[in-house]
């Protein structure tokens, strides 16, 4: 059975939500997360382009005026999909604002490949990555949250006048290393130890955000 | 019209080639080169997945058996694709090899954005790169081209027992610069002079090479 869009009057809270009633709060965000969740496991599997939100809906057991009604277009839904998938990536920030600036490389490089290690995370952000290089819509969300939620919450903390550029030279170093490590696989690196390869990036994330 | 295979008995160098005799040698290799674009172009487009040795063929204007004659499978076009697409990139390790080990890194730097930076050549690298992160075989293809004919021999003339690891972290660096400047388009890195990323890189690549 598919749920259908909650109706724009509200029946009041003791009416079954299965119904044309509004959901209760609780089950409303039961089923959005069912919805956000489906999104990710399409947008993983077939990446942006062939997925669709009727697929979506399809997977979520629900009505796919009930996604719009929740998310709105196709890309609204990958964005709200990555934001969820990129929960933990999104903690980045947090990673230089703890602690002392002259630790921030190695902390940066701690977290991210404590992400990219956790098969759990690790899956979500493989399908953002390979969306991401392979559409020119999913690339603009792409870009849109890591640019406003980590890189430049990370210059801020800074205070250099490149210190963008800088936190974008420091991604790419991360990137380019889980690229060849998670998606090409290439060897040695993806078999090596991750604790050496933190020790060797601590240092280049920390030069490119604070060498003078 | 298209062209079939040609028959495995030599009917003389006076025969046209355009019959069932096998071709003169200049046309066979007009011919090879035909697939190949055609190829390169089909993958570009395309991508791995959806690419076939049939689609090729009918953009190349000739028999898919001819495209199997010259390549084999479809596995085998795209190493040959990558391989012409790549021609420029391979050229690295002389990048490595011309000049003192203690500059490898700017030139390197220097090398890479070369290739990047000119249209012609990002193309193709665009359309690999794309196909390596979203397809297991392709993915394949391109870690056997990469780690034999580029890392491998960097790593040769590095002379230290991690010298491919080394490699690796290097290219990682400039794989992942690669991608968030000219795949993802993160400002301000996507509109940085390029002068300007070759003196932050150089340094970076000189350091992963050969720091103690």
């Amino acid at each position: 059975m598919t749920e259908r869009p909650p109706a724009d009057t509200d029946t009041g809270p003791g009416t079954s939500a299965r119904r044309r009633g509004r959901p209760k709060r609780a089950e409303s965000a039961d089923t959005r997360d069912r919805i956000l969740t489906a999104a990710r496991d399409e947008f993983s599997e077939r990446g942006y382009e062939k997925t669709s939100v009727r697929g979506i809906a399809k997977a979520a057991g629900v009505d796919s005026a009930l996604v719009h009604h929740y998310f709105g277009t196709k890309e609204q839904v990958f964005e709200a999909a990555i934001t969820q998938s990129f929960g933990p990536a999104l903690q980045a920030p947090k990673a230089i604002e703890e602690g002392p600036l002259d630790g921030v490389g190695e902390r940066l490089a701690r977290f991210f490949f404590g992400v990219w290690e956790n098969p759990a995370t690790r899956a979500p952000l493989l399908a953002i990555v390979r969306s991401a290089v392979t559409n020119e819509t999913a690339a603009a969300v792409f870009r849109r949250i890591v640019a406003t939620q980590v890189l430049r919450r990370i210059a801020v903390r800074l205070e250099l006048p490149d210190a963008e550029l800088r936190a974008e030279l420091a991604a790419a170093q991360l990137v380019g290393t889980a690229i060849l490590r998670y998606v090409i696989k290439v060897e040695p690196l993806a078999s090596a130890d991750p604790e050496q390869i933190i020790a060797r990036l601590a240092p280049v994330v920390q030069g490119h955000l604070t060498d003078p």
